[in-house]
């Protein structure tokens, strides 16, 4: 952390959190550093290699974090996400996504020159995009097959369909055919919710495994996992990594999933009551352009934060900068200038609307982080 | 144009809109002069100032055009929006928005040394804590007290509570009363909905009015108006000026709520379609980080977004970095690959994800425009 500050502290003097100029997106270094710690030890249990996503912080400083406590790799869905990680680290990078276009293309296969890139595709338009840019640029992009375990997002249906991808691309050249990726954003709700689903990955897993393993083609990696399903990855037989994101952080989502504490929540944004003008209600200096429009996709499903300091206070509705305040049914007296702590309902969108984050140890400013990745869409 | 052009031109040569790397958010120049006379001929036929608010765009370029056309000044939010306005224009410059905090209002008062500037308040905390601000830089603050017309958001309740204010505010070093303030983003809905609560703000305003009337304070600015019910604003009596952001672009909240048609929508992101491995299924580039999460707050309220190319596919949802159309009803043949355009539902937090913008004349692009006051949070 000493290191961290020396390299890109912003702050003229120590700050508490209550002195920051608000709105202002804090990260807490000791929660984040016993989410690291918690997913570290637990991939390490169960041999499952751990290449977080960094969607969620966006930050070369957390990258750092989690590639010190020993990831594997890195995640990231764009090609300009893995321009600003392959900068700041020396990992092995997993581009999620099924990039298309020439232009994103090109920047990729040059990356791959000087670093060891993966990409995961499930279509064979994109594949011969990608090997006919890594071809041009004289490298080799390594390629996972994507299958579907039930998000309906992307993905291939079946194992036979995955193997006839695999046997394309094995034969094309700029490409090497590592494994198999899938995206289980679909183990959500209660815990038995989760161990269900979670059982019906398995079996998929498995036989999608098995139709590589009768066609004889070696899968090197298996890439799953999200952070509500990630303490059940070791019930997924044949996975050899998982990919979480926003356990690093954690937010409300998280935290009505049952997999983390409030305590565990470490990105918290530090707001001002700006109004108190209109009876029942306290006006924040943070909307939509702060904390995201995102809903809350698990629990009450209702409100757009946690207020910390006054939970019985309902931040019901966000305008571009103004949040609402429903204090009707609050104990807390609101007072204009006050400075008040909210939980996001989801990080990920969240950090993306901040330039930089203020990384907090014992509520005092210890650096303001840049989140180099944010605003990188293409 | 040609100007805007060789002032900030990223562009190494003449491309098409198609041929763009993608997701890119696009801004139809033609639509926006066309969006922007019709705006300023109705406030010159009317007899109202046009102080246009600039949360819409971020774009000095764009502040530029509209005060070309007339705007009396430009509207803001935050004191990190009005730096870059001021540095980008000569215009007056509101701050409509109650800041409070020791920094933001440093920064305020200094630039109010070289910038006539003013700043909406509805309590006198905030108007204290200006005043100290001023008073340090030995600026002089414009101020607007605001007051609530139905919204429930910020601003004072009654006209004698607004007087009061003012009295105080007229007593104050550093500040200058100069007027009123209201947001009636609360007219909304059809037409006749919209006429209904016109008739009803334009009654609390001129209640209003007449309480500083009576109290011989002389109101030299009534600043009203947002895109919905801007071109109602003749009809309420008291007016002086309108501070509508979203006409500049539109949206399909504008376009649903009946005051702009699909080709008056000038920002579209361009879109291309990455997977179609799930059936009844097409996968676009642009999720909840390049289109935001809004939901659509009229017409329909369902959906993410209107795919122009394919108006029968659905937007149903967004992850961060994934559009799900359902294209199980559409006639389109949908191809990984094929480039589509995409009208957001809330153009204000769609533009907010975009470091630059892409100008267009005819479909090709002209300059690429850097979204200067985007992230400026406090």
């Amino acid at each position: 952390m000493v290191e961290v500050c020396e390299r890109s502290s912003g702050l003229a003097a120590l700050v508490t959190r209550g002195e920051l100029s608000t709105p202002a997106l804090t990260i807490d270094v000791g929660a984040v550093e016993r989410n690291l710690e918690r997913m570290a030890a637990y991939c390490r249990e169960h041999r499952l290699g751990l290449r977080p996503h960094t969607k969620t912080h966006k930050t070369p400083e957390v990258a750092r974090m989690q590639l010190e406590r020993g990831a594997c790799g890195l995640t990231v869905a764009k090609v300009g996400e893995a321009e600003v990680m392959a900068a700041a680290t020396k990992a092995e990078i997993l581009v999620a996504y099924p990039i298309f276009g020439g232009e994103k293309l090109r920047r990729l296969a040059t990356l791959a020159k000087t670093r060891t890139l993966l990409i995961a595709l499930d279509n064979e338009a994109t594949t011969l995009e990608v090997s006919r840019a890594a071809s041009a640029q004289q490298s080799t992009v390594g390629v996972l097959v994507e299958f579907d375990v039930g998000l309906g997002r992307c993905g291939l249906e079946s194992g036979s369909a995955c193997v006839e991808l695999a046997t394309k691309i094995q034969q094309m050249p700029g490409l090497k055919f590592r494994g198999l990726m899938l995206y289980s954003g679909n183990i959500w709700g209660s815990e038995a919710e989760r161990q269900r689903i979670s059982a019906q990955v398995s079996e998929q897993v498995g036989r999608v495994v098995q139709d590589f393993a009768q066609a004889r083609m070696p899968v090197e990696i298996v890439s799953g996992g999200s952070t509500p399903g990630a303490f059940l990855s070791h019930q997924i037989g044949g996975l050899t990594e998982v990919r979480p994101g926003t356990y690093v952080y954690n937010d409300m989502n998280t935290y009505y999933q049952g997999v983390c504490g409030l305590e565990d929540c470490a990105a918290r944004v530090v707001v001002t009551v700006v109004s108190t003008a209109v009876p029942g209600r306290a006006i924040i200096d943070a909307g939509s352009k702060t904390l995201s429009s995102d809903l809350l996709s698990s629990g009450p499903r209702e409100g757009y934060g946690y207020v910390v300091d006054a939970p019985d206070a309902k931040l019901i509705k966000l305008n571009e900068e103004h949040g609402y305040l429903d204090i009707s049914k609050s104990n807390h007296r609101f007072h204009v200038g006050e400075i008040l702590t909210v939980i996001p309902n989801h990080v990920c969108t969240c950090v993306n609307m901040h330039d930089e984050v203020f990384a907090l140890r014992n509520d005092q400013a210890m650096a303001t982080w840049r989140v180099a990745a944010r605003g990188k869409i293409r």
